[in-house]
């Protein structure tokens, strides 16, 4: 699902501590020695080598805000198309209501949920982006996941497990709605 | 095919004894443990211990107006998106008609044939869906299907290779249509 | 690719002999036994006790016009789509010109060959529907293939590898013209 | 990813010899004898016996005005689809600008990036077609890749893994930008 990507996971939580993936790994690869371990500010605190991913902070910006066990970010055709098509308003997020599936989001008991899935702006400065998604999860303290415009999904779980449930889920909702949507 | 959903066989028919997936399984991970046996109201009634799916209630009310041997729960893409595009009208139904797959249903030997597949609103009240549900039976007595608005599709059989064969023309005929409606 | 279908070979050319698939197979589990022999009549000449492909008239119909060696026939999405989105029109046709992997077909040298994939109205009665893709093929000498209407595809080729490389470009180009279209 | 295509990889640049594979190979059964070596004139040089890629011309143009170390030709539905839709004028291109996935291609830091990827007229004649597709490659000396008029893409890179991952990010991109349209 989705080209490439990176995840991580909570080691302890007081210091932060967070398994994640190095940068730039091709996929289909990955080898223990590509999970890294870094502290709350993305510096390696374990045996260093290879350079975490890029996004690192991003990671760490979710953990705290969410008290994540573990995040999770994919690139996919769907979660692409529906960051571009819903994103023209400022506060712009896609809006998924009355769907069975989603009650596979954690906390979620019945079809009428509504699950905003805020999008954010992509950036390739990631102190600046990390700020700006702390800002979106504070505006929508319930949301399971976010969107980066033209970029990608993130979502987060308890566990890994929850976090690869929710990743499921979106997707089958983002194809839904965007065949829906023709589109356009 | 699709990413979740439950099945049902026929053990016995006095009493009515049903085997039917635990609730809340993993997909790909099905293991003799997680059937269970439930009579006419849904109890378990062998081995206890897991809790039958919540949706058991439907595959009793379907067993029991339909004279079938197995019946199957599949969410799929083509079939949430058919559901909602054809549903905002009472008595909604997916018209099929002039395909020669529709051959492929128990009893329908030329493509002439016109398939009413009905829409039924979904809820999170067994009792209460299982008792639509039973009405829109009524009204549809050759109905070979019907779809949950926004959840996913039920059909069955004599047997489950005949509920098996059922879920894959609907699912080529859902796909068909909706590609040829363009998502609309 | 597909569902379903049948395909045949041509045992011998005087008299006819046709190894065909047997009638109401299981895709993915044809065994050996399932291949039957019959004649230019579409009785079966060898081992009885199965009923040939309902279809066979229409192999032979194929196999005389054509002189060919091996006829497919496949149910996809696509060619379904396409069957009725050009149908509405006496002698109706899918156009496909312009298109590198036309040159895919037997005797195709050039992207400029315009191929012409004549589309017949479905019917039950094969004896009738044989005459009229006989008059179809007379109609169109060069054509490779031929569509049946909300049913499936027909192509042929000297061998069976021939016939197999003209189900995969044409499926190709259906698609792509399909998509093209966005559905419509 | 595509149903045919062709490949190649320099063994040395002075002379220019070119590793590349032979013409007419059905896909998925690629030997070391179907792979040749040829010079700058597309002449096998190494031991005969089949001929090279009807297209080995083009790969030498490519290589030798990007000094490209590897070169791949896919076929894909999106590639072709996209190479009509924006093919009537002109110095057409298809333009991606604003993904992340853009990140993917050789020298590309931002997702600001605007990539043009050229269209060029298909061909039979391979000398006049390479001629064209060098004046375009000097017209968009930045570009990765470019299109061929319902045929396929040609991408390169420094090394055949380089090449690959072009092919992996640009079907993404086309797939995005071909579903995003509708179709149309």
């Amino acid at each position: 699902m989705g080209t490439s990507g990176n995840f991580s996971a909570v080691i302890s939580r007081t210091p932060l501590r967070l398994a994640i993936t190095a940068s730039s790994l091709p996929k289909g690869t990955l080898r223990a020695s590509d999970i890294l371990q870094c502290d709350e500010n993305g510096r390696v605190t374990g045996r260093a080598g290879k350079k975490p991913s890029a996004e690192t902070l991003l990671h760490v910006e979710i953990v705290r805000r969410r008290s994540a066990g573990a995040v999770l970010h994919t690139h996919s055709v769907w979660s692409t198309m529906l960051s571009q098509t819903w994103a023209s308003a400022p506060g712009a997020a896609v809006e998924i209501e009355g769907y069975e599936m989603l009650k596979g989001l954690a906390g979620v008991t019945s079809h009428q949920h509504r699950e905003l899935v805020p999008i954010v702006d992509n950036d390739q400065d990631m102190t600046r982006l990390a700020g700006r998604i702390g800002d979106v999860l504070a505006l929508h303290p319930k949301a399971h996941a976010f969107l980066l415009r033209r970029h990608g999904l993130y979502t987060w779980g308890d566990t890994l497990a929850d976090a690869e449930r929710h990743i499921e889920i979106l997707e089958f909702l983002f194809e839904t709605i965007g065949r829906s949507q023709g589109g356009q």
